[in-house]
Protein backbone atom coordinates (compact mmCIF):
# COMPACT_ATOMS: atom_id res chain seq x y z
CA UNK A 1 0.00 0.00 0.00
CA UNK A 2 1.49 3.35 -0.84
CA UNK A 3 1.20 6.34 1.74
CA UNK A 4 -0.45 8.49 1.44
CA UNK A 5 -3.99 6.38 0.02
CA UNK A 6 -4.20 8.34 -3.71
CA UNK A 7 -8.14 9.48 -3.47
CA UNK A 8 -7.43 12.04 -6.80
CA UNK A 9 -5.95 11.69 -10.46
CA UNK A 10 -2.49 13.46 -9.03
CA UNK A 11 -1.83 11.14 -6.59
CA UNK A 12 -1.13 8.00 -8.97
CA UNK A 13 2.12 7.31 -10.33
CA UNK A 14 3.19 4.76 -12.98
CA UNK A 15 4.76 1.98 -11.20
CA UNK A 16 2.67 2.24 -8.16
CA UNK A 17 1.52 -1.09 -6.73
CA UNK A 18 -1.17 -2.02 -4.34
CA UNK A 19 -1.45 -4.82 -2.38
CA UNK A 20 -4.90 -6.50 -1.07
CA UNK A 21 -5.60 -8.32 2.39
CA UNK A 22 -6.34 -12.24 1.88
CA UNK A 23 -9.85 -13.25 1.32
CA UNK A 24 -10.19 -17.43 1.25
CA UNK A 25 -12.25 -19.24 -1.05
CA UNK A 26 -14.47 -22.50 0.80
CA UNK A 27 -16.37 -25.06 -0.92
CA UNK A 28 -19.48 -23.72 0.16
CA UNK A 29 -19.01 -19.74 -1.35
CA UNK A 30 -17.85 -21.76 -4.37
CA UNK A 31 -20.99 -24.00 -4.60
CA UNK A 32 -22.88 -21.00 -3.21
CA UNK A 33 -22.03 -18.80 -6.15
CA UNK A 34 -22.35 -20.89 -8.66
CA UNK A 35 -25.25 -22.16 -7.92
CA UNK A 36 -27.02 -18.52 -8.17
CA UNK A 37 -24.58 -17.44 -11.21
CA UNK A 38 -22.96 -19.73 -13.10
CA UNK A 39 -24.45 -23.35 -12.45
CA UNK A 40 -22.14 -25.90 -13.97
CA UNK A 41 -21.39 -29.30 -12.39
CA UNK A 42 -17.78 -28.35 -11.76
CA UNK A 43 -18.46 -25.34 -10.05
CA UNK A 44 -21.01 -27.21 -7.98
CA UNK A 45 -20.23 -30.29 -7.02
CA UNK A 46 -16.84 -32.10 -5.42
CA UNK A 47 -18.14 -35.44 -7.20
CA UNK A 48 -19.85 -34.33 -10.28
CA UNK A 49 -16.51 -32.26 -10.90
CA UNK A 50 -14.49 -34.81 -11.58
CA UNK A 51 -15.06 -36.04 -14.72
CA UNK A 52 -14.49 -32.22 -15.91
CA UNK A 53 -12.32 -30.30 -17.54
CA UNK A 54 -11.57 -29.09 -14.19
CA UNK A 55 -10.69 -32.58 -12.43
CA UNK A 56 -12.45 -31.59 -9.83
CA UNK A 57 -14.27 -28.30 -7.95
CA UNK A 58 -13.63 -25.18 -9.28
CA UNK A 59 -14.55 -21.30 -8.83
CA UNK A 60 -16.76 -19.76 -11.28
CA UNK A 61 -14.39 -17.41 -13.09
CA UNK A 62 -16.86 -14.66 -12.11
CA UNK A 63 -16.58 -15.43 -8.55
CA UNK A 64 -12.68 -14.67 -8.81
CA UNK A 65 -13.32 -11.78 -10.60
CA UNK A 66 -16.11 -10.63 -7.76
CA UNK A 67 -14.03 -11.47 -4.69
CA UNK A 68 -11.39 -9.58 -6.96
CA UNK A 69 -13.37 -6.66 -6.91
CA UNK A 70 -13.66 -7.36 -2.58
CA UNK A 71 -10.29 -7.27 -2.45
CA UNK A 72 -9.88 -3.99 -4.45
CA UNK A 73 -11.97 -1.98 -2.07
CA UNK A 74 -10.25 -1.95 1.07
CA UNK A 75 -6.61 -2.05 -0.57
CA UNK A 76 -5.32 1.28 -0.22
CA UNK A 77 -6.88 2.91 -3.35
CA UNK A 78 -9.38 5.38 -1.58
CA UNK A 79 -10.64 7.20 -4.52
CA UNK A 80 -12.71 9.75 -4.20
CA UNK A 81 -16.16 9.25 -5.10
CA UNK A 82 -15.16 5.34 -5.14
CA UNK A 83 -14.08 2.58 -7.37
CA UNK A 84 -15.63 2.90 -10.33
CA UNK A 85 -14.10 1.13 -13.74
CA UNK A 86 -15.06 1.82 -17.42
CA UNK A 87 -13.76 -1.76 -18.43
CA UNK A 88 -11.99 -4.86 -17.81
CA UNK A 89 -9.96 -7.58 -19.46
CA UNK A 90 -9.69 -10.70 -17.75
CA UNK A 91 -7.84 -13.85 -18.22
CA UNK A 92 -8.10 -17.06 -15.84
CA UNK A 93 -4.81 -19.17 -15.94
CA UNK A 94 -5.83 -21.30 -13.66
CA UNK A 95 -8.19 -22.33 -11.45
CA UNK A 96 -9.38 -20.83 -8.31
CA UNK A 97 -9.76 -24.22 -5.55
CA UNK A 98 -11.39 -24.93 -2.51
CA UNK A 99 -9.63 -23.13 0.51
CA UNK A 100 -7.81 -21.32 -1.89
CA UNK A 101 -6.27 -17.61 -0.20
CA UNK A 102 -6.52 -15.18 -2.29
CA UNK A 103 -4.54 -11.68 -2.23
CA UNK A 104 -4.36 -9.11 -5.48
CA UNK A 105 -1.42 -7.28 -6.43
CA UNK A 106 -2.15 -4.56 -8.77
CA UNK A 107 0.45 -2.17 -10.21
CA UNK A 108 -0.56 1.33 -12.32
CA UNK A 109 0.07 0.88 -15.57
CA UNK A 110 -0.81 3.91 -16.97
CA UNK A 111 -2.49 7.22 -16.40
CA UNK A 112 -4.39 9.38 -19.15
CA UNK A 113 -6.28 12.66 -19.05
CA UNK A 114 -8.69 13.50 -21.75
CA UNK A 115 -9.22 17.36 -23.16
CA UNK A 116 -12.69 16.85 -23.93
CA UNK A 117 -13.27 15.38 -19.81
CA UNK A 118 -11.07 17.67 -17.72
CA UNK A 119 -12.59 17.02 -13.93
CA UNK A 120 -11.76 13.07 -14.51
CA UNK A 121 -8.88 10.98 -16.03
CA UNK A 122 -8.41 7.40 -16.25
CA UNK A 123 -6.22 4.78 -14.59
CA UNK A 124 -5.45 1.83 -15.58
CA UNK A 125 -4.24 -1.11 -12.91
CA UNK A 126 -3.02 -4.70 -14.35
CA UNK A 127 -4.51 -6.86 -11.54
CA UNK A 128 -2.88 -10.38 -10.89
CA UNK A 129 -4.88 -12.74 -8.14
CA UNK A 130 -2.66 -15.16 -6.48
CA UNK A 131 -3.56 -18.18 -4.39
CA UNK A 132 -1.60 -19.04 -1.31
CA UNK A 133 0.52 -20.90 -3.35
CA UNK A 134 1.86 -17.65 -5.43
CA UNK A 135 -0.15 -18.98 -8.47
CA UNK A 136 -1.94 -16.41 -10.55
CA UNK A 137 -5.79 -17.54 -10.85
CA UNK A 138 -6.53 -14.21 -12.22
CA UNK A 139 -5.02 -11.50 -14.63
CA UNK A 140 -6.90 -8.26 -14.78
CA UNK A 141 -5.95 -5.07 -16.61
CA UNK A 142 -8.59 -2.40 -15.67
CA UNK A 143 -9.43 1.22 -16.27
CA UNK A 144 -10.72 3.66 -13.16
CA UNK A 145 -12.22 6.75 -13.54
CA UNK A 146 -10.59 8.72 -11.13
CA UNK A 147 -11.48 12.73 -10.34
CA UNK A 148 -8.81 15.11 -11.06
CA UNK A 149 -8.04 17.32 -7.92
CA UNK A 150 -8.91 20.88 -8.43
CA UNK A 151 -5.97 22.74 -6.62
CA UNK B 1 -31.23 -19.72 -30.50
CA UNK B 2 -29.91 -22.00 -33.45
CA UNK B 3 -31.64 -24.75 -33.86
CA UNK B 4 -29.95 -27.82 -32.57
CA UNK B 5 -27.91 -26.10 -30.04
CA UNK B 6 -24.54 -26.12 -30.63
CA UNK B 7 -21.99 -28.98 -28.85
CA UNK B 8 -18.63 -29.02 -30.48
CA UNK B 9 -16.77 -26.89 -32.60
CA UNK B 10 -17.84 -27.92 -35.81
CA UNK B 11 -22.03 -26.87 -34.72
CA UNK B 12 -20.32 -22.89 -34.60
CA UNK B 13 -20.68 -20.57 -37.05
CA UNK B 14 -19.61 -17.11 -38.12
CA UNK B 15 -22.64 -14.91 -37.60
CA UNK B 16 -24.38 -17.10 -35.26
CA UNK B 17 -26.65 -15.40 -33.06
CA UNK B 18 -27.77 -16.66 -29.13
CA UNK B 19 -30.51 -15.36 -27.47
CA UNK B 20 -31.10 -15.64 -23.78
CA UNK B 21 -33.93 -15.48 -21.26
CA UNK B 22 -34.38 -12.53 -19.00
CA UNK B 23 -33.83 -11.64 -15.62
CA UNK B 24 -35.06 -9.38 -13.15
CA UNK B 25 -32.21 -7.53 -11.08
CA UNK B 26 -34.01 -5.94 -7.89
CA UNK B 27 -33.47 -3.84 -5.84
CA UNK B 28 -32.09 -6.33 -2.74
CA UNK B 29 -30.46 -8.88 -4.97
CA UNK B 30 -28.08 -5.63 -5.83
CA UNK B 31 -27.62 -4.60 -2.11
CA UNK B 32 -26.67 -8.43 -1.48
CA UNK B 33 -24.23 -8.46 -4.10
CA UNK B 34 -22.71 -5.60 -3.14
CA UNK B 35 -22.22 -6.01 0.94
CA UNK B 36 -20.69 -9.33 -0.47
CA UNK B 37 -18.01 -8.07 -3.20
CA UNK B 38 -18.20 -4.55 -3.99
CA UNK B 39 -19.50 -2.95 -0.88
CA UNK B 40 -19.79 0.93 -1.84
CA UNK B 41 -22.56 3.72 -1.59
CA UNK B 42 -23.68 3.15 -4.36
CA UNK B 43 -24.41 0.33 -4.98
CA UNK B 44 -25.26 -0.69 -0.91
CA UNK B 45 -27.70 1.97 -0.29
CA UNK B 46 -30.39 4.16 -2.36
CA UNK B 47 -30.03 7.42 -0.23
CA UNK B 48 -26.48 7.55 -0.16
CA UNK B 49 -26.41 7.29 -4.15
CA UNK B 50 -27.82 9.72 -4.69
CA UNK B 51 -24.90 12.21 -4.44
CA UNK B 52 -22.66 9.78 -6.19
CA UNK B 53 -21.79 9.64 -10.04
CA UNK B 54 -24.59 7.35 -10.55
CA UNK B 55 -27.02 9.48 -9.13
CA UNK B 56 -28.95 6.52 -7.43
CA UNK B 57 -28.70 2.65 -6.75
CA UNK B 58 -26.70 1.04 -9.90
CA UNK B 59 -25.45 -2.90 -9.29
CA UNK B 60 -22.12 -3.61 -9.13
CA UNK B 61 -20.30 -3.85 -12.99
CA UNK B 62 -19.20 -7.73 -11.54
CA UNK B 63 -22.87 -8.41 -10.70
CA UNK B 64 -24.28 -7.59 -14.24
CA UNK B 65 -21.34 -9.88 -15.79
CA UNK B 66 -22.16 -12.68 -13.39
CA UNK B 67 -26.49 -12.06 -14.23
CA UNK B 68 -24.42 -12.37 -17.81
CA UNK B 69 -23.05 -15.83 -16.70
CA UNK B 70 -26.22 -16.82 -15.60
CA UNK B 71 -27.93 -16.09 -19.07
CA UNK B 72 -25.52 -17.14 -21.58
CA UNK B 73 -25.51 -21.05 -19.32
CA UNK B 74 -29.36 -22.15 -20.52
CA UNK B 75 -29.35 -19.62 -23.72
CA UNK B 76 -29.24 -22.37 -26.47
CA UNK B 77 -25.14 -22.78 -25.77
CA UNK B 78 -25.11 -26.46 -24.79
CA UNK B 79 -21.11 -26.68 -25.02
CA UNK B 80 -20.03 -30.47 -24.22
CA UNK B 81 -18.36 -30.40 -21.18
CA UNK B 82 -19.57 -27.18 -19.81
CA UNK B 83 -19.18 -23.33 -21.09
CA UNK B 84 -15.58 -22.57 -20.09
CA UNK B 85 -14.23 -19.01 -20.88
CA UNK B 86 -10.43 -18.58 -21.51
CA UNK B 87 -10.92 -15.15 -20.69
CA UNK B 88 -13.05 -12.02 -21.48
CA UNK B 89 -13.25 -8.58 -22.48
CA UNK B 90 -16.10 -6.15 -20.56
CA UNK B 91 -17.16 -2.77 -20.74
CA UNK B 92 -20.22 -1.08 -18.92
CA UNK B 93 -21.73 1.66 -20.91
CA UNK B 94 -24.72 2.17 -18.59
CA UNK B 95 -25.25 1.41 -14.92
CA UNK B 96 -27.90 -1.52 -14.57
CA UNK B 97 -30.62 -0.20 -12.13
CA UNK B 98 -33.03 -1.53 -9.69
CA UNK B 99 -35.94 -2.88 -11.28
CA UNK B 100 -33.84 -3.72 -14.84
CA UNK B 101 -34.91 -6.89 -16.45
CA UNK B 102 -32.07 -8.17 -18.59
CA UNK B 103 -31.18 -10.19 -21.80
CA UNK B 104 -28.21 -11.00 -22.93
CA UNK B 105 -27.80 -11.56 -27.61
CA UNK B 106 -24.80 -13.18 -28.61
CA UNK B 107 -23.15 -13.31 -31.81
CA UNK B 108 -20.50 -15.92 -32.90
CA UNK B 109 -17.28 -13.73 -34.17
CA UNK B 110 -14.28 -15.90 -34.30
CA UNK B 111 -13.74 -19.47 -34.36
CA UNK B 112 -10.16 -20.54 -34.22
CA UNK B 113 -8.69 -23.95 -34.10
CA UNK B 114 -5.02 -24.57 -32.75
CA UNK B 115 -2.89 -27.04 -34.66
CA UNK B 116 -0.83 -27.84 -30.97
CA UNK B 117 -4.03 -28.35 -29.03
CA UNK B 118 -6.07 -30.06 -31.78
CA UNK B 119 -8.88 -31.74 -29.47
CA UNK B 120 -10.18 -27.82 -28.76
CA UNK B 121 -10.80 -24.69 -30.65
CA UNK B 122 -11.91 -21.11 -29.46
CA UNK B 123 -15.05 -19.52 -29.85
CA UNK B 124 -14.96 -15.75 -29.89
CA UNK B 125 -18.69 -14.48 -28.49
CA UNK B 126 -19.63 -10.73 -28.39
CA UNK B 127 -22.45 -10.50 -26.06
CA UNK B 128 -24.66 -7.24 -25.33
CA UNK B 129 -26.72 -7.51 -22.40
CA UNK B 130 -29.57 -5.29 -22.68
CA UNK B 131 -32.01 -3.64 -20.10
CA UNK B 132 -35.59 -3.93 -21.04
CA UNK B 133 -35.65 -0.50 -23.11
CA UNK B 134 -33.20 -2.37 -25.02
CA UNK B 135 -30.45 -0.03 -23.68
CA UNK B 136 -27.04 -1.83 -23.34
CA UNK B 137 -25.42 -2.17 -19.61
CA UNK B 138 -22.74 -4.50 -20.78
CA UNK B 139 -20.37 -5.48 -23.59
CA UNK B 140 -18.48 -8.56 -23.67
CA UNK B 141 -16.42 -10.21 -25.43
CA UNK B 142 -15.41 -13.89 -24.55
CA UNK B 143 -13.27 -16.67 -25.16
CA UNK B 144 -14.65 -19.59 -24.65
CA UNK B 145 -13.25 -23.08 -25.09
CA UNK B 146 -15.27 -25.69 -26.85
CA UNK B 147 -13.91 -29.41 -27.72
CA UNK B 148 -14.18 -30.42 -31.52
CA UNK B 149 -16.23 -33.63 -32.40
CA UNK B 150 -14.18 -36.79 -33.29
CA UNK B 151 -15.95 -37.59 -37.03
Amino acid sequence: MSHPAPTHLQDFALGQTFVSTQYEMTSEAIKAFAAQFDPQPFHLDEAAAVDTLFAGLAASGWHTASVTMRLLVGSGLAVEGGLVGAGAELRWPRPTRPGDVLRVISEVTDIKTSPARPARGLVTLKSETRNQHGDIVQLMTSRLSVPVRVE
